[in-house]
């Protein structure tokens, strides 16, 4: 946590809000390939799914409680709940949700999770205005963009200084988002910049409380609400980000201007967005699916004497846990994780429940895991080796986990994901409808048919 | 703008968030002298005097716009309109009314304005709730101690850094008084600021933009919300201010930490609170005094041949402008408020109305005024000399101007200040009976009688 020495004001930045704003402005609808464009289809599905998953949780019913003290208006719908609220608040408890389990999406560059503050407010506004798919899936895009071309141009620097970047970028992605979606010129959605620009959400101390999701929340209401002010007249700094006292430079020691301009417009951040087929910790997610992979090889928890892990240091540090206790505990456990993906082939929310992680088997399984850190051994790898009763070794090796970029989830499995997490909460049938609706978004005339679906 | 070399995190900080929220769930109402009492008396009639005379302010009508695209419900008033707002769009609006003529109340030793964030985000939720004045005070001191605090503990470098301190300081104070309000325990007024603590708002380079007066409501706004949300359970770090990545080490490089211990509950920050005569910024205050002077000892704009002024340099870097177009100008014009002060005895927001600057006697006043730097001359001192006509000469030195801790506004300037703003907005009847009620707030046993007298 040592910081740069003797930093001084870069009076010679870019005037990238003004560039920013006219991007967002002036980029055509769908003005990108089909790669960037079914991404953000994607995107879109796998956050919708989190939110819906997550909309039962303690987390969810105190935010719903509390925005409910102010008696809003019901303009647009709490996903996987009956209540509609304001479009702030329901961008607000939305952004809670999708980031509850840990599981959305995320943008490796930064560690940035996009689609939280920014379909969360994009979402939210699309409601309540009765707009379509296309304008919903063309705010996502462009405000992803802006999001994580400002983390690109930040990180690590600002990460390392303390700062949850998903929130603390997540407010300018929502405020493009929703001044696309209104049709701001270029002079307004300029202002919108500058008014979020104010208001960075999020520090990574609260990791591990509610206000961790609180962050792409605040992030996705303090964005969609700057939209709205800019909508009607209010000003800004039109420097907001760039200038000496204005939002990078204050965050972030590293200013990496080119980071907004390289490419804008042809190059999608977007494209590099990735989704975790396992409910916990990127980190351990070699290890789990090393461990669905001997499965899938036909090892069964019964034939295994011993299962060796050789890991990266990281691994041991952050997830090192060997008795976890409850639901919790076993996300920071690769012990846990390994004996999940051997069992069940997979590690989603379900896996990770208290009596999950009690289980007898499973807690027998995870007693026969044993890891050890191998400086060989890249962050994105694993070497597993299990010793079966019978003498037989079966190893496998993982170089990229599933849903890295080099080994994307699948629609299929991402679909099996989003399933998983919604079908407990709406039902099959309706987790069904929603899958279809998603993957048709884009020619999807009035985004209240799909919210509707979302509402239980 | 240079930073410091290598910072390195404080991993032993004192528990501040823990000790603040126990000073605030737990000190007894009206704990402390008289001398404060009556200053949180001061310091809430001289906001809601601001608030009230910025009523239809083009910012105020925007801010009121967008937050009724949200149709909310009319929990609370703004303040010298008609509209009733829901508790945190309220607290919004409030927030940056108080804050636009730049004309509300400073802790000089921070450069914070806190009654913006504090008293908007407390009288909203009073509102809403019928509380008593009492209850009001009591949280206006407590709010403003801990954004107060927390200001002394990180300036002068947070605000060095870029950050309008105002607004991010204010959201905890604002959090601090809701708590209390809502009479939150320890604990849960510890989640309340934890919550706060990731939802700094302000940014310096917006000076001179409706975002500047937006920082103090968007920080009421975020206060009021994290104390409902605790209300209702939601979680934070209880180490969110002073983990090596809670707040004040994310946002600041000076942690002198003993600002927020020493003298907790004996010395309350809000003793140190200063008023503004005048509608501009405080480096023209000594010379627009001494102007005053001249008129109080006889000397009128016809009977002077010149005027000298020897002054600090930062009064002609910030304030130099010769010939002012408009109001706004004016107040960034020495010459304009010395003209304002020799004439009218006053440089209220009145005499910085575009008409008055462009009045002919205006005019040929100021054009009489002429400034010199003289580096024998303190920040808050000024020395002027009036050559009359008749060849004389009336010399003026002025070490701390009126609204200085040193020579602070009386109540009955304070009250002059007040009705100047009111009256034109309520009427004279509505300005006198909200003074009355102001300096019974303590003895109020519902602030609605208070906030009906405030709405148009």
């Amino acid at each position: 946590m040592a910081r740069n020495t003797v930093v001084l004001a870069d009076t010679h930045a870019p005037a990238v809000t003004r560039i920013l704003a006219e991007f967002v402005a002036q980029h055509p609808s769908r003005g990108w390939t089909d790669a960037v464009d079914h991404e953000a289809h994607r995107t879109f599905y796998n956050w919708l799914g989190c939110a819906i998953g997550a909309a039962h949780h303690e987390a969810a019913d105190i935010a719903v409680a509390a925005a409910k003290l102010l008696e809003p208006s019901a303009q647009a719908s709490v996903l996987g709940r009956t209540e509609q609220l304001d479009m702030c608040n329901a961008a607000l408890v939305n952004g809670i949700t999708s980031h509850t389990f840990d599981f959305d999406d995320t943008h490796l560059k930064t560690i940035i999770h996009p689609a939280g503050p920014v379909a969360s407010a994009v979402l939210a506004m699309a409601e309540h205005q009765g707009l379509s798919g296309r304008d919903v899936l063309d705010a996502l895009v462009l405000g992803i963009d802006v999001a994580c071309r400002v983390g690109n141009t930040m990180y690590p620097d600002h990460y390392d200084r303390g700062w949850h970047i998903t929130g603390s970028t997540g407010m300018l992605g929502a405020a493009a988002g929703c001044a696309r979606l209104l049709k701001l010129n270029a002079e307004q959605t300029a202002m919108a910049l500058g008014i979020a620009a104010s208001q960075p959400v999020g520090l990574r101390e609260q990791f591990g409380t509610m206000t961790k999701p609180f962050h792409p929340g605040g992030a996705a209401r303090a964005g969609l609400m700057s939209a709205l002010l800019a909508s009607q007249g209010f000003t800004a700094s039109g420097k907001a980000l760039e200038a000496p006292r204005g939002f990078i430079q204050v965050a972030s020691d590293k200013r990496a201007w080119n980071e907004i301009t390289d490419e804008l417009g042809a190059r999608f951040e977007i494209s590099f967005n990735t989704y975790k087929p396992f409910a916990c910790g990127i980190v351990i997610h070699p290890s789990i699916d090393a461990c669905v992979q001997l499965r899938e090889r036909g090892v069964t928890p019964d034939q295994v004497e011993r299962i060796d892990l050789r890991v990266h240091s990281l691994v041991l540090e952050l997830t090192g846990k060997k008795e976890p206790k409850d639901g919790l505990q076993g996300k920071f456990s690769v012990y846990h994780g390994c004996a999940a993906g051997l069992i069940y082939g997979r590690a989603g929310e379900d896996e990770f429940a208290d009596a999950v992680v009690n289980d007898p088997l499973v807690v027998q399984t995870r007693n026969k895991v044993q890891a050890v850190v191998d400086d060989s051994i890249e962050e994105a790898a694993v070497r597993v080796s299990a010793l079966l009763k019978n003498g037989e070794r079966v190893d496998v090796h993982v170089e990229h986990a599933i849903g890295s970029l080099q080994k994307p989830l699948t629609d299929a499995q991402l679909q099996d994901k989003f399933k998983a997490l919604v079908t407990p909460v709406l039902g099959q049938q309706r987790a069904d409808d929603i899958t279809r609706a998603c993957w048709q978004l884009g020619s999807l005339v009035d985004v209240r048919t799909l919210t509707q679906l979302c509402r239980a």
